[in-house]
């Protein structure tokens, strides 16, 4: 999985070389960002990092405060020129990922927008036992 | 809106003060990680900055990129100890944020896990000048 470079069948690849139209909100060295052309809101946009990388999880640990950095400064940007009250700042990696390219969606939001931060039914654990035994897989992977 | 110090009306200093009970998997100098008690799926977990700090906004440029470093780790954390296929990671600023203390969320994700990346009905722009409106708004703002 390359994590620098172009990859030429890459749909947002091709929108950084210039070769697919998007509405460019920036242009940079390290990333661009561009609006989705299927905006939940308008100025719905998303903040790519010029190279290839598939997921989060392949952002060199270099590029992640450079990138998240870019991150930031779009949020604040979109949400002043939208006028907007906050926004939701979202990643998919791998699974409901429609491109195989890292990309941030920055999403300007409104009280009473239609929108809910997550609209998804939440469940419980069962036990409170079952809670910490989650925890501890997840505490031991991070410890690795 | 403080950027550093503790909030004793904040439940997420509470829970970073150990006032509060939660399943920590990561308690750092910058940061910890606890399990959401209302999950999407079981794993799904908060990574919080140690200093109170409400959105992505209020992040002093310098925390950015350890912060989400740190977001990376956990995320791959995540992955492995839940046996994922995928993530989603997304914050809430303001709007949808029901602990107003920055916090992101990690959900581990497999294909038809019944939830979908974004699950909203997504709109288009009226014309390709009213999006080369928008992204010209947002690009002035980015340059500011």
């Amino acid at each position: 999985m390359p994590t620098s470079g172009s990859d030429p069948s890459c749909l947002f690849c091709r929108i950084i070389a210039g070769e697919v139209p998007a509405h460019l909100v920036a242009d940079e060295p390290g990333f661009v960002a561009f609006l989705d052309h299927r905006p939940l809101f308008a100025g719905h946009t998303l903040i790519v990092p010029r190279p290839h990388v598939v997921t989060l999880l392949d952002l060199p640990s270099g590029e992640v405060g450079p990138y998240f950095a870019a991150v930031q400064r779009v949020t604040a940007a979109v949400t002043e020129a939208m006028d907007a009250v906050g926004t939701f700042v979202a990643l998919n990696n791998v699974v409901s990922q429609s491109v195989p390219h890292l990309h941030v969606h920055v999403v300007p939001r409104r009280p009473k927008d239609g929108l809910r931060g997550f609209f998804w039914p939440r469940t419980k654990y069962v036990s409170d036992l079952e809670a910490a035994d989650v925890a501890d897989r997840i505490r031991q992977c991070v410890m690795m």
